[in-house]
């Protein structure tokens, strides 16, 4: 394990923070961050911002010009090595003469993956890795998600009284939280790469399922629809948004109603009668999906829950009871036992607005 | 409405902060304090510590001494007028030449009631009235419940999961909250004059209902429950405890089997088939309670509920999703539809150990 210096903290500390300008938009990328320091002065500042853009890397060499020769680079992810769209990262650092550089992990991507390490240390860098390595991962946890399990970060988001009521038992519903509340899922939407709902919801709400607040980002995330058997009318609202639409089935045969939509039908595998979950998120990470929201009714957000898909929880409580006629926010017909019941890891509990916002992680059974 | 100094301000203020020191001791008494000032300086504080004990303008006047005489006296509530077990404050005042007084309210106790004030300026000290009223009500709010609505404030607390359940469908519950929350929940005990439950969780859980944690009192709240058909068995742990127990019913032929235990048994009129829930405030607010906590299930919850009879509201949320075969918070049959749920004003949201408690007013209908 190297020894890191409170400058070496300091200079990746802020790597890490100029890494977060591409969290709405470097998807399917990473985020990166680089600062490159010559005679403890930041000489260098760069992050990548979107897939054919420059790398983080060449944007802070590009910043430190010829001073670059002979000074350190810290570098949240494992520069590059391989012939990508905007050419290898290690290349330009041996190019520039930087003599030592400091990563906060290797990039698990396989055509990188240690390689990139290597080349520099052949170069004669010095290469230290592992500085921060936690935070590194947490800003891209959804990347990382996709190229180490084959699946997104799935986030389901939810909405409820005070009492864990999204509807009355009749289904009767309406916006239950409060326009503060509203303006933040648009920022959640904004950080997800796709949107996930059941046909139900569809049928029920009709949404428009899109990105209404473009101040993050101007890219529409992909609205992704779960319906077995292609129920989803070809006049639905999500088709008048901008944006492209994937419906996940399990019988495709009406597929030619959708002939002139922005829509793709992907048929899956069974699973209890319903399309497979875990099949549709592989399926959603070939895709390049990284983050993944699940905004969806009681039965699809029951299904992830129970079968350990959700990474993590957004809950919204509105300041109102409901009472007992009323349906739940996950529907799970097999919990008998108080045995079967979720855990959670609280990561933080706010106030927006007049609801009260709490981000958890179910805590693996 | 007249006008008062930054000096006034800042010695009410005081004053509101030591009659908090009587918050657990106090009731049936309301909690007062008073602090008496001369040429700015505070020479007199004071506090009501009990009924029987002196009131709080006696004990400042104590530490005043003769200084009192052309000093100023700052009282949260109006000094009593009536030959109580303590004897008059306004006589008191005028007796040790107080020359000003300022109130924070009127005590609306009919023996008191604005004749304390009254005789004050008849006998030449000037009086104002108003300074910080609304304060000086919040800490008093169980004893004007009693004296202005004959009926105690009443503060309902509910443990459940994050999403509203209390128990599995089966009845299978356990401590769902942790440790911190159950040392809060002591608190709030230490805070009530009576703890009221159902005759179904003492069938369920036969708990013991008493105060444990006694660093706040010595004192025991009493022990309520509605218990329609003398259910209670006689060998209830509830009976076990220190302190005395009232059972509410409908049909007392069985109340001898409680002969030799610290109970009363209150017949009262019936409503929907139950206790009527006005009917057991009232007799609660004549006995001198001033602060009622109902920890019931969700039934009687429910109930308190649906007949707008909760003036605080206390969730604690466990940290894990129990599902859809649950038992809810607030068994409420008759909401049928969105418009019959009950509206939240929350006060405070915040992180007790692992859980997350909500203290939140019931919005009139």
């Amino acid at each position: 394990m190297p020894e890191f210096s409170e400058r070496d903290c300091l200079y990746m500390s802020q790597a890490l923070r100029v890494a977060l300008n591409g969290v709405y938009t470097a998807s399917p990328n990473p985020c990166v961050g680089c600062i490159i320091v010559a005679e403890n002065k930041v000489i260098g500042e760069g992050w990548h911002a979107a897939a054919g853009k420059a790398h983080a890397e060449i944007n802070a060499l590009k910043m430190a010009g010829d001073k670059a020769k002979g000074a350190s680079a810290y570098v949240t992810l494992e520069p590059c090595s391989h012939e990508g769209r905007t050419g290898p990262c290690s290349k330009a650092f041996i190019k520039a003469g930087i003599t030592s550089v400091i990563t906060a992990m290797q990039d698990p991507f396989d055509e990188v993956s240690g390689k990139g390490i290597e080349e520099m240390r052949a170069a004669g860098i010095k290469v230290k890795v592992g500085l921060f390595e936690e935070e590194a991962r947490k800003i891209n946890r959804g990347y990382l998600s996709r190229i180490e399990r084959n699946r997104p970060f799935v986030r389901l988001k939810v909405a409820a009284s005070m009492d864990g009521a999204t509807a009355m038992k009749s289904g009767e519903s309406e916006w239950i939280t409060g326009i503060e509340a509203r303006r933040d899922v648009q920022k959640l939407r904004a950080s997800s790469d796709a949107i996930l709902t059941g046909v139900g919801t569809i049928l029920d709400d009709n949404p428009l399922m899109n990105l209404r607040d473009t101040s993050y980002t101007d890219k529409q995330p992909l609205r992704i629809i779960l319906d077995s058997y292609l129920r989803t009318p070809e006049d639905a609202k999500i088709f008048r948004s901008e944006g492209s639409t994937t419906i996940f089935c399990l019988e495709d045969k009406d597929r030619s109603k959708y002939n002139n939509k922005t829509v793709s039908i992907i048929k899956v595998a069974e699973k209890n009668k319903k399309v497979d979950l875990f099949a549709v998120l592989n399926s959603l990470a070939n895709k390049g999906i990284n983050n993944l929201l699940v905004e969806a009714g009681s039965n699809i957000s029951g299904s992830f829950l129970d079968e350990n898909l959700i990474d993590e929880l957004v809950i919204y409580q509105s300041p109102h009871i409901m009472g007992s006629e009323i349906r739940t926010m996950f529907n799970t017909p097999k919990w008998k036992k108080l045995g079967d019941r979720q855990f959670l890891d609280i990561h933080d509990t706010r106030v927006v607005g007049k609801d009260i916002r709490i981000t958890a992680c179910p805590i693996i059974k």
